[in-house]
This record gives structure tokens, C-alpha cells and sequence, in this order.
């Protein structure tokens, strides 16, 4: 499950009566429902990112939806034999350029008897009960309805960069990831990240630098982050979400 | 399970832990925990609002008790085939003004076994134990303790306000959700929606109107909601809990 | 599982997907994960006070890890009937300090053949999978890793303190939350706290002073706390963690 709702409200708990209530049975993993609000490129890259950690079978059931309400498409995406339930809003942008075998349905709300929904909670009212019929096995993907052209809802995301991308995500301890995907291999990797005016030689760990010092890494999920050891360095450098960086 | 607990300390999870050893198969979810501190008003809001969306014989744990410690009652509610354990301080209010069937039990910490508890974590010592106890079907409401009056504890709380009402919640979006309820059939409802000296007119949902601009819409809990798209109306209005709102 | 992780970013929902993987049928129970970023102090208070609230045969994934990627060892701490798995960093001082049985056992990744952890994220790499496998059952402590000596990482943390100690936790509530263990007998508590130069009467539950007033009690956890009814005492009187408290 992943979502902007936070977890100041109840949105959350209501999105997860509803899966449990068609599959009493699911594990439920919270990846995170404290994205900014609407911030749909952010949640495209933590799908991307985390799915890989997740078994072959696993539902996402992933909620960013400023369109909720309008004629924005309702779709249920397979990928490398994972399913993916959302709205088709560029949410989903990323794992489709990655996958290598994708298939996308439009969810026909009439057809699966989905009551009346609400015009503001389709996270209860329609992909939360996709996603609970999904899990529990009594409905396949080709069933969700009608099979639509399986390409990214918004232009110029490509889940592989290497030399060049952006901070698309802040993460708690204000570390900056960017999109910049790295090499497995040492001796393929960048040498120099640029970031504002600033070179900074690529570390391996944290705890390479001294406390409060500046480094590059590649973090956890293979892409380049910038960092300050046991601080902030969002606050040490003042840079957010959308700052060009580049590697090499 | 609902709460003001908040998630930065481990309070939740004793909860849940006292909860697990009472009823290891018990499903818990989360309604929320980050309530504001001794905000039994918005708890209340969300606990008659939310349960309809769960299953008969689910078990609602709420805990917002400023009075811990105190001779404030601790009780077991049963409303329309769902069972609500917490304090008898208002938070079970709203409910017991809704429900169509209702019979309120005292905890009787004593005839229950449950060794001394804490003076300040009722939670952990009483409610959770006794919400275990009654998912497990090792213990029914009547066997909780004698029965009283199903009444509010409090004064002046009516679920069914139509015409008039105030902010309840702010949520995490900045949305300001009353208690004035809609009507499900579109001409039955109010046009106009009042606050502060504003009119705002009822929209559909929040793309209704542009970008930055307030609303009025009937939210998915039913309710009149004032909000502002991709934003939020409490930061634009400077409008929190507690101020009324008109609809017509 | 605790950690400092938060909630805003996908490290907690991959570190229970890294459990689940090893033991589907596990059930989780978050203590919490918004500790201060890298608060090994603050963490080793709170599982040595809740542990013993969880079940003999309870598996406490711990994770509070500036270190990682460094040489700091990564161990399996067996203590009174229950596992503990994380970083040996003080982390688990207070429980060794405190069980009257112990054994410790370091983490051998290549026995157990785990593939090549990252250097950053050793919580979904290295110990969500060792607490999954005994969890599961399928690995005993004894097989985790050589035995080595189960004595604290830390110098000076007395688990004991009864006359003096300092803040360790400041909760949600801005309640000061000491290290000064208090004895379960009236009789024997001490009468007066003291902290920053005030004076304070030791009261037994919030609701003894009138709203607004400071007091101390002693907690659901058996220490003292200095609170505000209905208020942060935090934000009162401007302490925070570290400040020292004597009692008497």
C-alpha cells in the first residue's frame, strides 16, 4: 500500500477495511502513506524502486489522486508478475517503462458491481476493493475489464537514467535521492556527482565521511543520493525535490 | 483501533500487543493515532462515521482519555452488531445518538481478572486486554460488566445536524470536514455553503474548479467539506475546529 | 520492531517485507519507528521497558544504526525467553543490562548465506531476513553466528537507577519521561522530584492537578515523569532529553 493519505486520518484504515472485507486473509505492508500531497512523481519512483522487494503475486495497491472524481482512468497493471491498482495518472509511469512484460486493464467499476462510489475515495470505493478481489484470487487482472495500450500517462520519465536526472525524493533524515540509476559494478560506477556548484567524490557508506560532512552515494536502491552523515542535507544545502544533478 | 497515541512512542504497539495475546488471529487495523491530544470531539466524528464501512461483529478499540486514572467509566459498547471499548467520556457519543440497537456495559476490571493496572495507560491495561478478550468470543458484552443507561456522556452532540454545524476535523490535506450531513439524493441537497461570511457554492469534487481555489462538496463521509484544490482551506482561510458552518 | 526509520519514506513496509518473505504467517507489531534519527539512547530505554509486554518467544527486530556499512557487528541477543536482532551499538544494553539470562550471538552473513547486503540498509538486508528465518522457526540463535561475550557496547547505562538519572524520552505529548525507576510499593516511592531547580510532588495519575499544572508521577513503566495535565511540559518548562532528575 502505498498513498498520500497520511496517517493524521482515517483514510487509511477505511482503504484497508475494504481490501480486508474481499480477502480477510491479506498481509497488508504499508510502504508509505506520507508522500507530500499529490505528489505523483515521487510515488512512481518508490513503486518503481521497492516492487523488486516484493514477492511475484504481490497486489500494490497505490493511491496518489488528484484527478479523483474526473475522467481520469481507473487501471489494474500487470508487470513481471506483479499487480499494480490505481489511478493511470503517471503513477504507474515508471514501472511500465521498466517492466518487461506489461499488460494494462481499465477498471470497469460497472461491470465488477462496484456500488456508486464516491466522487472524492477511490481508494475505499473502487481500488481498494479491486485490489481486496485481486488478493484474494476470485478475480484475475483480464477480468477488471476492458486490456488498453500499456504506455506511461505522461511523457519524459524514464526509469533508467545513468549520467544525469533530478532529487525526486527527501527522505526523512533529509537525504537527497535522485533518479540517477548506478552500476552494480565498482569499477562502471560515477566518480563525481555535481549537484548546484558542488562536486562530491562518490562514497560507499555513511560513516566514510566525519559527522556533519557532505558525501555522494549510491544508496540502497542502486540510485545516487547526497547526503550529510548524521545530519540534513536538504537543510545543510537548502535543495528539494526537483534539483538537477548529474554523475560521472 | 483509534487513538491519540500518536506513533512516535511505542503506546500503540502495547496496545496491540496487550490486544494479540488476548486473540493471536485478531486482524487490527488503524483507524488513526495521531488524533490531536484529548480531541474527543473529532474522535467521536470518526468513530460514528467510520464503522459503517466495517464488518458486523467488528471490534472498535478508541482511546482518548484525558481522565485516566480518574472514576471516569470504562465500558463496552454494543451499537448495530459492532462492539466500541474505550472510556465512557463522550467519544462513543455520536454513535450511541446514531444507533438503531444499543446496549452500554461498565468494564468490571475486577470480576475480569485484569491484574492492577497503570493509573495513566488504560490502553494497554484494560481496554486492549478487553477488546482481545471480546474478538477472541472468550468473552461476550454482557459478561463485561453490568449494564446502564445506553445515553452520551456528554451534552449537545447530535449526529444528524442537517442545516447548520461546525468544523470537526481539519485533516491532513487542510479540508475542513463538518458535521452537516447530505443527503445522498443530489436535489435534496444544499446549494449554498456559509463560513466566516463566505458563500461558497457545493461542486462535485475537487476538480471541479481550478487549481488553488475554494469549495464546498458533499465528502465522502457524507458531510459538507470545505477545501481548497491541490491545496488547503485551513491555511488559506486561517479556519480551524470549532468554527460554525451554514448550508441552504 | 523499532527504529528510526519514520513513516514517510519505504524503509520500515521493505523491512517487514524482508520478515514476511522468510515467515508469511508472521505478525507484526510496529513499537515505533519515529524515534530521533540515530536516538540509540531513547530506543534502548523503550525496548527494555516493553519487552516485557510481549510474549516468550517474541522476536524484536531493533534497528537504530548510524554505523552501517562500518565494522560495527550485528548481532542475535537471546534474554529472558526473547530474541533481540540489530546492531550491537548500546541498542541492547539496558536489556542485557537487566535479564537474568543472556547470550549473544554475532551475525555471520556468508554462513547464512545472505547475498551482498547493501552498505545502507542493513534493516531489509541483513536483519529484517535474520529475525524472518527465527521467526519462522527455521533458524535458532545458536545458528546465527559465533557466540561472543554478552556484555553492553556502551559504557555507563545502569538500567537500575532509582535516586537519580536523567530525560530519556520526550513524548508526543512533551511528557519528560526518566530513567529513575520507582518501586511498586507506595510506601517505598519517593515524595519529591527534582528537575532544573523545581520542586515537584510525586502525584499518581494526569488528572491529580488541575489542567495546565506541571506534576510528577510515576508512569505505566515504572519510572518518573514530569508532566503537564492536558499540556506539554516539554514546551513549559523548555527541557528536553539529557536533563538530569533526582528523586527522593
Amino acid at each position: 500500500l502505498l498513498s498520500d493519505f497520511g496517517l493524521v486520518d482515517p483514510f487509511v484504515g477505511l482503504m484497508k477495511s475494504a481490501v480486508l472485507a474481499r480477502c480477510p486473509t491479506a498481509t497488508l505492508v504499508d510502504l508509505t502513506h506520507d508522500l507530500e500531497p499529490q505528489d505523483v512523481r515521487g510515488a512512481a519512483f518508490w513503486l518503481e524502486r521497492c516492487s523488486r522487494w516484493f514477492a511475484p503475486g504481490t497486489v500494490h495497491l497505490a493511491v496518489v489522486d488528484p484527478g479523483v472524481g474526473t475522467s481520469r482512468l481507473g487501471v489494474v497493471l500487470e508487470a513481471d508478475q506483479q499487480l499494480y491498482v490505481g489511478p493511470h495518472n503517471g503513477l504507474f509511469d515508471r514501472v511500465i517503462g521498466r517492466a518487461r512484460v506489461r499488460r494494462l486493464h481499465l477498471i470497469d467499476v460497472q461491470a465488477l458491481g462496484i456500488a456508486q462510489p464516491s466522487a472524492t475515495f477511490h481508494g475505499r470505493d473502487v481500488f481498494g476493493p479491486v485490489a481486496g478481489l485481486l488478493a484474494s484470487g476470485r478475480l484475475s487482472a483480464q477480468e477488471v475489464g476492458a486490456e488498453m495500450q500499456a504506455t506511461p500517462a505522461l511523457e519524459g520519465v524514464d526509469p533508467r537514467r545513468q549520467g544525469a536526472g533530478e532529487v525526486v525524493v527527501v527522505d526523512r533524515f533529509g537525504n537527497l535521492i535522485t533518479d540517477i540509476e548506478c552500476s552494480t559494478e565498482p569499477e562502471q560506477r560515477p566518480s563525481q556527482v555535481r549537484v548546484g556548484g558542488l562536486s562530491l567524490v562518490l562514497n560507499r557508506c555513511y560513516a566514510d565521511v566525519a559527522p556533519g560532512e557532505l558525501l555522494a552515494l549510491v544508496n540502497s536502491f542502486g540510485t545516487i543520493e547526497i547526503a550529510v552523515r548524521e545530519g540534513s542535507a536538504a537543510q545543510k544545502l537548502g535543495f528539494g525535490r526537483g534539483v538537477p544533478v548529474t554523475a560521472r
